[in-house]
Formats: C-alpha cells, structure tokens, sequence
C-alpha cells in the first residue's frame, strides 16, 4: 500500500519538527512548502522532507493530510489561495495557537469533499525556525485535537488519525470541543506571553533599564523568556485572539487590584494566603 | 594565622550554598545556626559547618563575619534580640532580598564598633531549604555589595572582603549604593515574582483551572516557575519593599492599558513594534 502524503506548509519550528518527526515513524511520506529556497534545501539536505518546493500550491494538490503551519493569519491567506488546488478526500489540519480567524477562513474556502479537523500541539520555543526543528519536540507535551460540533466536514477516523499522530509523537492526547480553544489558551498562553513582555519593558525600557538588566537573576529569566519569540508570529496569534486576551487581561487588572490593597493595608495574613493559593495551584501543575 | 569564622544565620537555600562555598574555598572555618535540630546535624553531617547550633546567640558571640540569611524580617527580629552578643570588630553582613526595613532594623541595633554592610547574592530557587543547598549556587550570578554612604559603620576593606567573597564563589560582582537596591529589585524581581503567582490564579484558580493546567506548555511553566516559591518568605519579601512594588505594579497597569488599546483598535503595527522592543530587551539580557 502507498503510503499516505503528509504535505507540511510552512517548515519553521512546528512544521519543521512535524516533518522530522513523521520521517522518523516512517508511517507517511513527507512533502513541504517554505517560502525560502535555502530552508527547502535545508530540509531536503536533513531528510526531514523527500520533496520541498517553495511554491505551495504542490503541496496542497499532491497532499493526503495537509498541514497548515504557519502563522494563523498567513496560514489563512495561504490557504485561501490554494485551496482550490486540493484533492477531495483530503483532511486539512492546522498548528495555530489561536483558532477563531483562521478557522473560519479554512471554512469559508474549504471545498466540497476536503475535510478539517484542527489541532494544537502544546510545544514550542521563543526561538523559531527550521534550524531549531527537531523530531523530539512534542515528546511529553500536550497534542490538542479539536472537535468542532457545529460542522459536518469531518470524519471520527480523522480524530483518530490526528490523534494517533500526536501518540507516535510521544504527546499526550487531549481532545477538546473547538470553541473552548482560545477562551483556554489566552489565559495559559497569550497571557502569560503578554505578560513576559510587559516585564521586560518594565525592568529594561528606561535610562535605567541597562543595570537593571545586569543585576536581574533566574527568577527574570524564566518569567520573561517567551518575550524573546517572533514578534510579528506572535502578533498575528495576540491580535486574532484579542477579545478573550483582553478578558485575561482584566483578569490580571483585578488581581493587581487585589494585590495592591493586601501591599497598601499592610495585610501580611491577606499576601500570604494569596501567594500560597497561587503555589497550590503551580504544584498542581508541576505533578501533572 | 587562624581562619576568620564566618557565621551564617540561617541554613536554608542561600546560608546553606554559603556554608558550603566557603568550606569549599578554605579560607573561612564556617559555622551556623538553624532553628530546627535536623538541619544542624545534616549541615554538620555533610561538612558544610564546622559546628552548628540551634541558638543563635552562640553564632553572634564568635563570628567574625555575621551573615544574616533568614526571611528579610526573621533576620531583623533575630538581630534585635541578639546583637548584644557581637563583639567589637565584627563584619555584619545580610543577604535579604529587600532591605529597607532590615538593614534599619541592624543599624538601630548595631553595637559600636561592629560592621555592617549589606550584600544581594541574585540567586535562587523555587524550591529552598538546606537540602537544595549546593556549593555552586552562585557561579555566574551576580552578588551586589552595597555601599551605603549615609553611614560610617563599615571600611573599604570590607566591601573588598565581601566583594571577593563573592568572586571566590564564581559570581559577578556588582558595587551598588545601598539606597537604589529595593527601587531596582522592584521590577527585577518582585515584580516578576508577583506577576508569575498572578499568571498562576488566572489560568487555575477557577472551575476550568484543572483542565487548562492540562493543557499548559512550556511557556506557561516558565513564566510561573517562581510563583512555586515559598509563600511566607516571599510574603516578607513583597511586603517589607511594598512601596516600591506598588510602583511597579503602577507600571504594569500602564502596560496593560497600552497593549489593550493596540488590540481593542486592531493596531497590528503597534501591537507589533510593541512585542518587537521588549524582545529587544530581552535578548540584551539573554547576551549579557
């Protein structure tokens, strides 16, 4: 039997990782798309891919499972491109981190007989690109599938296959009604990526931020890591979830609040079971 | 020549990697107290004290240099109650994270003719006490030596004995005036600490909490690392320097607003150039 064609779009950090990973389970053959010639000869070179082309509309005729890789906004354009060059029977899935445009856009292009199923894999790095790409990448992460109710245009054996996936990968498996998507992810992933950003400015956007920054130690370090990451990926990802990051911010705005009476009352008690409710919490998190 | 005895008060995370480095380095005979018997035995088990004591009045009567490495306000009591023990020519030094109410508290207490000067080794960890405690906890960080020139109860020498304490231990050190310390530990540290617990609350301390700390990535792990922190030493911490983190909290409402205009106006170049200077920042430090 022919192996299925998994066509990757877009060979950065996911893609390029997919793509090392689904070479080494042998299970597809794998075909890739990136906007630069070096990065297809680069994937090429490494046996990430057997074929690569730097124009995507191969991709999308000759691929079974078409993955969308790269950033949602772009990712939808691409798509709303190419899409007209798909097979029917084939299943479209995406990486995004935020879903609402970019689903919608995959619907209002998807032709008839092509399938959609999203997913997310919970892996990344502030540093992107193919050169960071490696087939480990997804190993103990969480592989969201997402079930959309409200279409028809998918099958339980795509699930399945898309699941499966994230098991060869070495992923935890969670499937999740798709509209919960982003409401969830503004506040474990946009925010806390807002967050390390605003930090940042706030120790080092000023005369003084140069000393500040040499006397910073681990504690700054971590909080502010993912500020490092792709800024105009990362607006694309803020800005297509904005309405539910602006409620995690107000969130944020209420604990501030919070915060600032325990400081201004001098409540030491009010601070201290705060501050152990939020280790609780990061505990938990950890024992996961 | 007979070595100067160093007596470390307190054998938690930072007093106990103290022990441990000087006994390493040779120069100091070490000594320290703890309030609980077991770590006593286990620091004088593993060699880390040449004697140990569970009271401190014991430790304050032979140090030559006394090193404050309790909770900012534990140190305080403890050294109200015990300086009368100290004798004249004695170096006091402390570690605390803020200092404004400690470092008042040693100079309303602080015998004639005794020392003082306040160091900040920036390191750290989530997790603390003795058991975490390793020799090499302070390689490649910095160690702040404050000098505080409102005062005359120190010499030149001891801010190089301190000082080369600190490069002994493989850190880099910093010569800061005493008065700037809790302004820049605000948003270096105090900040972020408050912050991660904040990010912590927002994604679990609701009805869906457990399931979006399943879904949690490598990104949220980082940004709340700190928040698994010890909540009533931070509690001391936050709240002896609570003027100077209302400030910076003051500072980070006024971040939030700006990023919630740029996304509530769907001001993409903004939001952009926004992320793009606090990577900036960010890779100043990661550089540095």
């Amino acid at each position: 039997m022919m192996k299925k064609v998994v066509g990757i779009v877009g060979l950065g950090l996911i893609g390029g990782s997919m793509a090392k990973a689904l070479q080494q389970g042998g299970k597809y053959s794998v075909i890739g798309y990136a906007r630069r010639l070096a990065t297809c000869e680069e994937a090429l070179a490494c046996g990430a891919v057997e074929e690569a082309f730097t124009d995507p509309s191969e991709v999308f005729k000759r691929a079974d499972i078409l993955v969308l890789a790269l950033p949602p906004d772009t990712s939808g354009v691409v798509f709303a491109q190419e899409a007209q060059h798909l097979r029917q029977g084939t299943l479209v899935t995406d990486v995004a981190s935020t879903k609402t445009n970019l689903v919608a856009k995959v619907y209002a292009h998807l032709p008839p007989g092509v399938r959609f199923v999203s997913v997310h894999p919970m892996a990344g790095s502030e540093k992107g690109g193919f050169d960071m790409a490696k087939a480990s990448l997804f190993e103990r992460c969480t592989w969201i599938v997402l079930q959309d109710s409200t279409v028809a245009c998918w099958r339980r054996e795509d699930i399945e296959e898309l699941s499966s996936m994230g098991e060869s990968f070495g992923s935890r498996v969670i499937v999740l009604p798709l509209a919960e998507h982003d409401c969830f992810l503004a506040r474990i992933s946009h925010l806390p990526h807002a967050v390390a950003s605003m930090v940042t400015r706030v120790a080092g956007n000023d005369g003084d931020g140069d000393l500040r920054l040499r006397l910073a130690a681990g504690g700054f370090r971590d909080v502010t890591r993912v500020a490092g990451g792709n800024p105009s990926m990362w607006r694309e990802i803020l800005m297509g979830n904005r309405q539910e990051l602006l409620g995690a911010l107000e969130a944020l705005e209420s604990e501030i609040r919070e915060l600032k009476d325990f400081l201004r009352h001098e409540d030491t008690v009010g601070l201290e079971n705060y501050l152990a409710r939020a280790k609780e919490i990061r505990d938990k998190f950890s024992a996961l």
